[in-house]
């Protein structure tokens, strides 16, 4: 099996060796007007220091149970800014006592178990690509110990319904897992988040996890069909129903629920036909506000665009998508059924009224072939490579990471305004220089989900504590501006300030009560989403 | 102002003299095969029997208050058949001894703290159009008397938000009331639930109601952009947002709450531009199961027509929309933006290929105008009329109900034989005779809404018994088929015994700790729901 890095995103093999990111770092240094440093190498996983497991494990349980010392290494964080600069610099203070990995719910249930018995808390893990400190330890609390819940053993798609489209799929299975095994039956979840090689099914439950596409089904939300949760508590198994009007949607409170109310095993999820037909354009706009005003109305016109992706112009130029120095709008629609070419030639008319250029012609693409090629697929390579870059930038010295938001449309303009100032000057400050930039990942009839990313030299040693000024900069402003603290990346610990100004106090409240009910010994996720 | 009626559907002069209503009970009577009865008037008004209320009113409420006659009788009961019968035979132990008429939320606070103090019941009352038992008072139970709490008077559309398309709407605002005040601005919330001229905004978001559109936006659930509620342990109002993922969402636990957790007061909503540009056809099936099949096909391809609505035979034929003796589907689109004749012509295609016939050409109408007429039109006609005939069927002795579910489209023929065997039985044991029929109103991917009928002989005195032992056996076939209680109507007291068997246990422990938290006195609307 492909090995995981213990201390940053994804594969060890996509980490390069010292040459090539000398190699990268310079060309950045170039593209951002800051030089980054001397590239290094993170403390060897043998050099790591970690304690003593602070509790025996039950017999019955040993047999699923590893103290691995690269098990609890890769355990230990996330694969946040902060989690990859920690895991690089050898500081593994978090990481569990146990990793367990379960291949049943009867074994779920025993870790539960267990770790009421003894105090222990437990942190549910699904591919561990959180960038909230939503999978790590607490190190304060009243817990003796902590185990690693990781699920990846239950990775398999249980059922097919092809009549209704619709799969029951382990919470544990990644993306391309879950993928593979609906590919063969011509189905697809279609459900991309920039996580998706690593990410599961699970994980995308307990956090709300935004995919790729950029309306109708922007979010995990509303693939979910019922779900089925171990809690202290027992079982919480929903009906399989496309809509119910009977109370408030129990899977509601499953979703974004970030571990701490249960142990997510399966979904029944909505499934679709594999796309066929395709047809895809770039325009180019003078201004970021120019090319938001127009898929405010290609999205209000109810034309459901598949991707409708907006880069400002430092954005599509450190993606190399383009360096026309203009704001791009890469527009896309696909269907299993019929043709989309008439649906993007309007968008198209749409945003030209808007003031966008066409530079090239649409790519359309029926069901014999895909048209390969241009802006969005060089979008598409960056997207999904970015978190890579991001290992060599943190080796380099250059603090590196995204926030994302979503507002309603009116407030656009003055949120972006704001962040922008407000990140600029909390780089000034902590950094000395640094670039901040924006792209538009999802479009609502109502409003849209901008997307930031902030680069700028670290200084060694204190990357942590330049990076929590920004990023606490960025969200105050964010919250001021009326944005909420995040489209898709869930609370974690790390949200958890401004999260707490931004949900009503009562629903707090309601949550902790519910907190309290199905989990009454406190063991899962403390320190996540809510206080008891 | 125009006067509802206090113990039937909609308004007073909507209810014929009893010449008509002789000459509707002689029509229906061919139509169904069985005879209606000697038509009957209701028990005046005046010969109604009214406990005295059994508080006194504090005095700064006393010009919010009232204890008038037709006030308390008119707020006794929702209008579900069980409570038509019930009000027309002079029934009303379930008056309110108050019923409250605040002009703020201040007022609405004093109403809770009032009932706090002196144990009574609060029941939130939008336009009373309950089916299920959702407005009525205990009987039983600790509260000292019962305040029905009527919002009509909060009633104005506050903000309208062109830029993000939406609106900020006090909850006593019914349908017509405001769509006149969108409309002036071009705009339109376009929600048409069949109680669409009484029923509120408050009331649909408390039941989560659904609207007429057979795709995407179907229940008022999707419209919802953030929502504010008076409880008695405070104010619970969220943010205006397209789209978050910070934690479960709190929009959701008040959606289908139906007034036990607060009061809503007012909500942000999603409207939208008038359509302008419409195509729709008809086209007739040999068997309801072959139309289902085609509408299947059409929302899986991703068309989302606006209407996708299929009448069996003789639903199509009660509803004067055909006598063909087959299964009608109706399709519609419509647009503010684009001509939509193009998605009409591929799900045509669709249904064809599964056995589909179209009579008459499809209807197209650009900005223009609007083409008016056909099978349509004459079916929403008998749309809104329907709940007007069920007053003149009670009033013929004839039992009309109608009631709805949802389910997975590999379980809907199973189901619908089941749900047809199992009323056909009761309404034989009970009745002797009757009819049953089916619509469905809603689809989805994975899944659509069956809606069906029942029309039956009344043995006068005996209506509810009979009346109770279909809906209950109706009940049990849905449940047993996989089936929701409730697709649209809420659960009140009516629904309860299966809604308890339907829902997860542990969400009815998480619900309830929900309840203690926000409402510990345990004042608002009791007996619905859940119990505390």
């Amino acid at each position: 099996m492909r090995e995981r890095s213990h201390w940053g995103w994804g594969f060890k093999d996509r980490f390069p060796d010292r040459e090539a990111r000398t190699g990268i770092a310079a060309h950045a240094s170039a593209l951002l007007g800051f030089s980054a440093q001397e590239v290094l190498d993170p403390v060897p996983l043998e050099q790591i220091e970690l304690r003593e497991p602070a509790v025996a494990p039950p017999g019955d349980l040993v047999e699923i149970l590893s103290a691995d010392r690269e098990d609890r290494a890769l355990h230990s964080y996330g694969r946040s800014y902060r989690d990859v600069v920690t895991g690089f610099s050898g500081d593994y203070r978090r990481a569990p006592d146990w990793v367990a990995h379960p291949t049943s719910e009867d074994e779920i249930e025993r870790i539960l178990e267990w770790a009421g018995e003894d105090q222990l808390a437990v942190i549910p893990y699904g591919g561990g690509t959180s960038v909230v400190r939503g999978v790590e330890r607490p190190l304060e609390g009243a817990h003796r110990g902590a185990i690693s819940l990781d699920l990846s053993r239950l990775d398999r798609v249980l059922d097919l319904e092809e009549t209704s489209r619709a799969a029951r799929i382990q919470a544990g299975a990644t993306g391309p897992v879950l993928e593979a095994q609906l590919q063969a039956r011509g189905l697809t979840l279609r459900h991309y988040p920039q996580s998706y090689e690593h990410s599961t099914l699970g994980g995308w439950i307990a956090t709300r996890a935004g995919g790729h596409y950029a309306t109708l089904r922007t979010r995990i939300d509303d693939f979910v069909e019922s779900v089925r949760m171990i809690s202290p508590a027992g079982v919480w198994q929903t009906r399989r129903l496309p809509a119910s009007g009977a109370g408030p949607d129990p899977d509601r409170i499953v979703l974004g629920s970030e571990g701490t109310l249960g142990v997510i095993t399966e979904a029944w999820v909505r499934v679709s036909e594999r796309p066929r037909w395709r047809a895809r354009a770039t325009l180019h706009f003078e201004h970021l506000y120019r090319s938001a005003e127009a898929a405010r109305r290609i999205v209000q016109a109810g034309l459901h665009p598949a991707n409708c992706r907006i880069l400002d112009p430092l954005e599509a130029e450190l993606n190399s998508v383009s360096s026309s120095k203009r704001a791009v709008l890469i527009l896309a629609f696909e269907s299993a059924d019929h043709a989309v070419d008439v649906l993007l030639g309007r968008a198209i008319e749409i945003a030209r009224d808007a003031g966008g250029e066409l530079p090239d012609p649409p790519r359309i693409s029926g069901p014999e072939g895909r048209a390969e090629g241009g802006e969005a697929d060089r979008w598409r390579e960056a997207f999904f490579s970015a978190p890579y870059l991001q290992n060599v930038l943190v080796s380099a010295g250059v603090i590196a990471d995204t926030f994302e938001t979503a507002c309603t449309w009116d407030r656009f303009q003055e949120l972006h305004a704001g962040v922008i100032a407000a990140v600029e000057k909390a780089l000034a400050w902590s950094c000395g220089v640094g670039k901040v930039t924006c792209r538009i990942t999802h479009v609502y009839p109502d409003g849209l989900a901008p997307y930031f990313t902030f680069l700028a030299p670290a200084k060694r040693g204190s990357e942590i504590s330049q990076w929590t000024d920004i990023k606490a900069a960025a969200s105050d402003a964010i919250l001021a501006h009326g944005g909420t603290i995040t489209h898709h990346h869930a609370v974690g610990r790390l949200h958890r300030p401004w999260y707490d100004r931004e949900r009503p106090e009562l629903f707090a409240t309601a949550l902790r009560a519910v907190k309290r009910a199905l989990d009454p010994l406190g063991i899962l996720n403390p320190g996540v989403l809510i206080d008891p």
